[in-house]
């Protein structure tokens, strides 16, 4: 196989069309196009026009559905990106949601999904979306990743982010136990089954999708102090220990639980692959503090990869013209996707 | 007054005697002997014989605290450090905890608080102690905190934590609505009152200790993205946005309430004086990471200046001999507690 065939195939849905996704996209595609194939998913007139105002010099090659199922996609070279053409309804005022393009998010998404279970791409990485846009359309929906692991048959995902926090500091990936709840329904939703699950999935996940032969999984506790041996409450001896025990007896190297405050120091994150936090604010302010908004969401437990961006539609940004947006988070979901192919590639 | 007169004094808890609290509360003091009059408070045999230990060239001079209630502190300028003795009970072992000494830590604390009072000290500096020990010696004590507030007459007070993240980054100070408290009973824990008497304690000690004259606070949500409306938990729009509009009412700038895991960025911080996190785990994981073990703990709310270290006794440390402790995070305390007196004496 050649060069460019071996290079990752990188599905890029463009998102919600009046917000920030669609300029992140292609700034991202096109600055990787050396790296791997990058294939836009979204409307190729509205994307081309977009293209065009960023840049004159980017170029964008369109080709239908109908085209990729009758003879699967075609090779572009680094000199272009490559557009799945999937059709908005209505014409797009950046920074204004309209219901009426609320089901062509979703069928980007679609395309996306068929294309990496029919092998012409390797992965997805998905620009944002805006959850009430589709909801408006008339099409229950309650966020990317709900979505994705229903399609594919998911029992259960995880939310990983990950970054860099700079050259001297080691590579931060933070999973989290329970994502979007309320504060008072978290202790409820740690449970041993839920824990077992979880560190299910992050362990063959690292093994299998980022080629980590032996991972190493620091767990925090979820009082304070980790509970200070129950003085502030009891939830770790209750359910974590015995969880981390049973895990460990299932050869997965989770340890724990550790006081959540002292954890995120560079001399106990050297050694380790992940930390598991046992809910959203727990593990994400010390995540996107240290990786000055260059995070990238992982979703582990699917049967493919996605990666996403750590941040949302920014409407206000859009409604203000291009070239106010950041990539940086886009690029580097675009580049951690990349390495997560490459890595399942060499995995046995 | 002359140069060395003004130069703040500085009370120095030796804190438990078996943990690093003797051998950093030295180091500490040494190296700023040229700023500030440290004092050490502890028993002054033990001490010599440590700073004996940990550099012949350290020089103490001890002083009764009968002298010192007599004839008020000698100047002892910057080539030595003075001692206030209050001797321990019994032997010390590094490493191993005895109750026999837990009164003696309390002794400590409790000529630190009457020397500020009487004008000897300009602000407490307090090394790590262990309530284990204190408790062991029959004496009920629930931290530092609570026991200063309560010699002190303070009807409530606020933990904040500080520290730099670096150079280029701005300086951060987290404070807590809430702090030890299991994790099920912290929304419960979050009232309008509640918050009102935190903002105006955080408000008036900016001021007034930190000599802040317009202090902007931002507040997080208790919910992940602040209950995104109320989809995620109603805690932001029953309890804390009219606590914030409250309080705004007050002439306080306190803005929010915002999603904690957005909130820890360059783009937000380089405009706050101050983080008003929900809770432990929401504001202190960000800030310990950041400031890389050179965090300090400032008490708010106290009618003195308190600052203190940011970690435990480390018995363990101790344990294996001198040199191997980290005194960074106490000299960073001393050095805001000198800031702190500064500005103090600034405020008009």
């Amino acid at each position: 196989m050649n060069a460019v065939a071996r290079r990752p195939t990188l599905a890029i849905t463009t998102g919600e069309p009046a917000g920030i996704g669609p300029e992140i996209s292609i700034r991202a595609a096109w600055a990787l196009r050396a790296q791997a194939n990058c294939v836009l998913v979204g409307d190729a007139a509205f994307l081309s026009m977009t293209a065009g105002a960023i840049d004159p010099a980017i170029r964008l090659s369109a080709v239908s559905l109908q085209a990729l199922r009758y003879s699967g996609l075609p090779h572009f070279g680094p000199d272009r990106i490559a557009v799945v053409d999937v059709p908005l309804a209505a014409h797009v005022v950046p920074g204004q949601l309209d219901a009426d393009n609320g089901r062509a998010v979703l069928d980007i998404l679609d395309a996306a999904i068929e294309g990496v279970q029919a092998g012409w791409f390797d992965a997805i990485v998905t620009a944002p979306l805006q959850k009430s846009t589709i909801n408006d359309a008339g099409v229950p929906f309650s966020g990317h990743t709900e979505y994705l692991a229903e399609k594919t048959n998911a029992p259960k995902v995880v939310m990983m982010l990950a970054g860099s926090p700079g050259e001297h500091q080691p590579y931060l990936r933070v999973a989290l136990a329970t994502t979007h709840l309320p504060l008072k329904d978290v202790p409820g939703a740690i449970t041993q089954d839920s824990l077992a699950q979880v560190l299910n999935i992050i362990d063959h996940d690292l093994k299998t999708k980022f080629g980590i032969a032996a991972p190493v999984i620091l767990v925090t506790g979820l009082n304070p102090h980790a509970g200070e041996n129950g003085y502030l409450g009891r939830e770790e001896i209750d359910v974590i220990e015995p969880a981390l025990k049973a895990a460990q007896a299932r050869g997965i190297d989770a340890r724990g639980p550790y006081p959540a405050d002292t954890l995120f120091q560079q001399k106990y994150l050297k050694d380790a692959d992940c930390v598991l936090a046992m809910y959203h604010d727990q593990g994400l302010p010390v995540l996107k503090h240290a990786t000055f908004g260059r995070g990238v969401n992982i979703t582990l437990g699917l049967p493919l990869i996605r990666t996403s961006v750590d941040h949302g539609t920014a409407l206000d940004l859009a409604a203000r013209g291009l070239g106010l947006a950041d990539c940086g988070s886009m690029e580097e979901a675009a580049r951690v996707a990349m390495h997560m192919v490459q890595a399942r590639r060499a995995h046995p």
